[in-house]
């Protein structure tokens, strides 16, 4: 298939070479160059514009930051839109405000151009190695011709209903999971207080009601001081507004997520932005002069 | 081993039945009169005051509501306490304040009787095949002495320090189990208000990082809108109390699970404090004017 794809950053580069790797006629464009460089070692092909990736391919898949920098890739000048033509497809693979996507969709109805909302859920290796899961909003037809072409890029592909669903499904995600991180900072903050051995809770608890991905994956780190990225604060922070700002939009209070988005905000504030989303653990360690680590 | 039990509840029944059928010598004290029945018929011996169980008994078990029928199971008049002799021992497998479990090990020190604090996690259909998880607080070697008895009773027997950290542990996993509700409750009620369906929802993220063992166990009786316990608002909201007591002794703050108190409360008010927990969901829905349920 000819494919087009925008946004060569940590996600968006292995996720084209996966492309590349599966046989496909893949032209690429970002503004970095060291990136195009690898893409087109890699057998992509390079465009000078988002215009002439859309020209030369039947779908056009962006991997940008949030919703702004996707509104730039479609619609600026020489941006996408203006080399699309009816019945090609864009796949916008960022993590943005659904109520954004929607907007892009009808823009783009208007030239006869189908959308999915497609972000994904896991970081880098998962994208290296085809295994992201990934959450796709939009008409139930345009879904199923992409899945396999999706396929290509990560391990779960599920469709969960009109274009805006993917990204809303991707908040839901983000929300939870920011709340799950909160809840283990606070448990563990209070057992650390308690002079117990954060180790030895871990131990009684992971395995039941308490359990969690979350707590598999970010306690071990916490207690080993081992805030490397994973998933940074920043970009939480990023998911976290839009989340709010979509809740809003709807009408749906979400008070707890409006609180972690403080403490994700204290947290930076701390200079702690590059940190992995664990560091939530810090704001808990810093209000109550404790420290979560191994006796 | 001659062991007493004081406390035939939901869940200290089916604790004490696998006590019999281990082949231990029981002996058994509950003001329900039916409870008894049940255990005498099921080959335990009946004592008619707490006192009277401890003679009978090596080491005494108190499986009761809260801190304060702790206190007086074992310090009231013909109390457990009044039939303790040196080198007896009490293992208090309630759900209680940490600090109140150090107050009362110091009391029985003074009788030169040992004391674990060794709350369970699980409900009721666990406490029956015995496989609950105990957490346990007191001496490494009283810890030793007993760890087989309470085999019995549970599948993990875990060891996580001194006296009050069996409920401080515990603690720590109430506070992250409420917040890990909430957490999905704020996720799918944004999912629902933006038109999703929330079992698409579900499939999508249920195996990502968002996972969770509440996710998987609550989240499908929430769609359902199945809100039968499992484990009651009510009981939930006597662990927080305890956790904020004990956080505040300790000088932590714990400000979502402040936050998720008042829900619960919330949930209460209404009239659902006999619910599974996992009703937080529906003051989501109330503050929200919707419902989380299949489409």
């Amino acid at each position: 298939m000819k494919v087009g794809f925008v946004g060569l950053g940590i996600m968006g580069k292995p996720m084209a070479k996966n492309l590349v790797k599966a046989g496909h006629d893949v032209t690429v464009f970002d503004f970095n160059k060291d990136s195009m460089k690898e893409l087109t070692d890699a057998g992509a092909k390079s465009a000078e514009t988002g215009k002439a990736v859309a020209e030369a391919s039947d779908v056009v898949i962006t991997m940008v930051p949030n919703s702004p920098n996707v509104e730039a890739a479609l619609f600026n000048e020489n941006g996408i839109a203006e080399g699309l033509t009816a019945g090609k497809t864009v796949i916008d693979m960022s993590s943005i405000n659904p109520l954004e996507s929607q907007k892009f969709a009808k823009r783009l109805a208007e030239q006869d151009v189908d959308f999915l909302d497609a972000p994904v859920s896991g970081g880098e290796p998962k994208a290296i190695d085809g295994s992201i899961a990934i959450m796709v909003g939009g008409k139930k037809e345009t879904f199923d011709k992409f899945s396999d072409l999706l396929g290509v890029m990560g391990g779960s592909i599920t469709y969960v209903g009109a274009v805006g669903a993917g990204n809303t499904t991707k908040l839901a995600n983000q929300v939870i999971v920011a709340l799950n991180i909160a809840a283990v900072s606070e448990g563990f903050a209070l057992a650390e207080k308690a002079g117990l051995d954060p180790k030895m809770v871990f131990d009684a608890i992971h395995t039941g009601l308490a359990g969690s991905t979350v707590m598999d994956a970010k306690v071990p780190m916490i207690i080993d001081r081992n805030f490397k990225p994973g998933f940074r604060v920043d970009l939480h922070i990023k998911d976290l507004q839009n989340a709010l700002d979509t809740s809003h939009s709807l009408n749906v209070s979400l008070p707890l997520t409006a609180e972690v988005m403080e403490i994700l905000q204290v947290v930076k504030n701390d200079g702690n932005g590059s940190d992995d989303h664990s560091a939530i653990a810090k704001y808990y360690e810093k209000i109550n002069n404790l420290k979560i680590e191994k006796k």
